[in-house]
């Protein structure tokens, strides 16, 4: 099945690139609401889960034992870009397990921050694991092998029991079975799921309809923390960040690697899962702001805030206007 | 029309992402040797026909009369990476001419070269439009018009006695009839051009064949430009520098932004012109290196170095083996 184009890219007027992709939308009831492309395919949904593996950090006690902070719970659940603050917050993390940076076995890259990456080239010389935009799920990890009382050493294998528990809490929410993963980015897996799968866990985790107690008010600390410290999500001037810094708790939305975007509309008890075919960002965050347009009641001044993130318009090195991203009927 | 799938992304073996686009290789009779795709939709070739734009810098005498090097012959063709020696070059052509950095209007990046943005971060805190990618393009059209002995400071606009030598050039080796032009990231006109033409235009770079003698002549002493002096076409690392320091005369590429690529296998005659549709330079880089590895004949030596470019085997933070990009059958 070919996806349907999603996105164009013009320039002067003219299509000059364009996405393909799939997007599904769940009600609370597991019903389809919106269905584009081929929504059965299983996905990796890379970092787009992050707030969902960060389920069993709450749920073993870690959140309350560890007294992590909204911040901190948001690390967890985040893609960042590396800045001080969420350093330091992964650090702090850390310590409240007794722990440090030499835990963490997601591998060190630069900030995704540029500003953070350059300050820390002329102070450093060289990034370690803790600026990994993944390192504050690993410490959520490793927070939650030391509240189980396991070895956190091989926090990160498939077989671990903190892993093992993601995997389950995958399971339950998205309502698919797991096959054997693969590596991701930062080493932990990353199980293949159904896209339409994906948005049903998002809806769970919206709602709490169809989870256990314990899981929907764990659902609801971690999106309450989100909400509060989008920031810790995602970073500055970051698509992530400035959407749950326009809408709150009214929309969540997490990033993920090669074009994943997973989100949830909790008042209308909506689950969003957008993969774009080819891996790009830049259709991702277009696809996700048209869809909260087009489901999210919007007040005159969230429309307007939401308006540069729906038809971008694509300037060059001088500042001109050179073209525009634009979403096609097919979302409409 | 749906162009077929040429690059596949996996991970842990299984589908992950896929890129779409067209190609098309021409032989110096203009006859398609491959069509894959939509050949005869115009597309804006971007950066990938630089080679082409630079042919009015040596018709108009300019690189004669200002003696330019193979070097700064490469960079007027160039995409380069923002390093120190493709900074110093730029600098020295426009000496040649009388100029310096200020009479560019490409705009300003951080160098395409991560250690040279450090470097310019930690030294000077900002770039200038000397580190703009396209910073020895724009020298040679400053050059063309200092030597065609017409003023300078508009050379980027369409009006320009510079840029209409561009069209004029394009309109003569693509065969096509080119309509008003976008605007480039760096400013200057970029005209949309069917794929099969601007393959057409590379192997009349490749052969003169069909070119006025001092056009051909343009031609033969860019291509042995960018032959002598690969790293000042793109820098460090990267994949159009590596290919020509491999091949040499017998292969040259040309990048572009939004997944353009160009080339000519000059033993052949062949010229080439890559589109991928959602704009990944990836699936450009694997699809050129399967183009070479299928036209050209190769010695072991060769086949040896190319293979890395072909299969590529992507690996995460941690040095693991995570997955591959594969070329399709669509180009076996």
């Amino acid at each position: 099945m070919t996806d349907p184009l999603l996105v164009e890219v013009l320039r002067g007027g003219m299509l000059e690139s364009r996405h393909r992709g799939a997007v599904a939308v769940v009600d609370p009831e597991g019903a389809k609401v919106l269905a584009v492309g081929d929504v059965a395919r299983p996905v990796f949904p890379r970092s787009a889960v992050k707030p969902l593996q960060a389920l069993p950090l709450v749920e073993s006690g870690a959140a309350d034992r560890y007294a992590l902070s909204d911040e901190e719970l948001a690390l967890a659940c985040a893609s960042h870009s590396g800045e001080t603050a969420h350093v330091e917050g992964v650090t702090r993390m850390l310590a409240k397990a007794g722990l440090d940076g030499s835990a963490l076995r997601c591998g060190a890259h630069w900030p995704l921050s540029q500003a953070a990456a350059f300050a820390l080239a002329q102070r450093a010389g060289a990034p370690s694991a803790l600026h990994n935009n993944c390192s504050g799920k690993h410490a959520g990890f490793l927070c939650a092998a030391c509240a189980m009382g396991v070895d956190h050493a091989d926090y990160w294998r498939p077989a671990h029991k903190v892993q093992r528990e993601v995997r389950a809490v995958l399971e339950n929410l998205s309502g698919a079975v797991l096959a054997d993963p693969a590596i991701d980015g930062c080493s932990v897996p990353t199980w293949a799921i159904p896209l339409e799968n994906l948005a049903r866990a998002y809806a769970k985790f919206a709602t709490g309809r169809g989870l256990s107690r314990q899981r929907a008010d764990a659902a609801v600390r971690l999106r309450a923390a989100c909400a509060a410290a989008p920031w810790y999500v995602a970073g500055s001037g970051r698509f992530g960040t400035e959407i749950m810094q326009i809408f709150g708790a009214r929309a969540l939305v997490k990033t993920g690697a090669e074009g994943m975007f997973c989100g949830a509309l909790p008042e209308l008890g909506f689950g969003i899962a957008v993969k774009c075919d080819d891996g790009a960002g830049r259709a991702c965050e277009a696809i996700m702001a048209a869809l909260i347009a087009r489901f999210l009641p919007l007040a005159d001044h969230e429309r307007a805030a939401l308006s540069r993130f729906l038809n971008p318009t694509l300037r060059n090195w001088n500042g001109l206007s050179v073209g525009a991203l634009r979403v096609t009927e097919a979302l409409a």
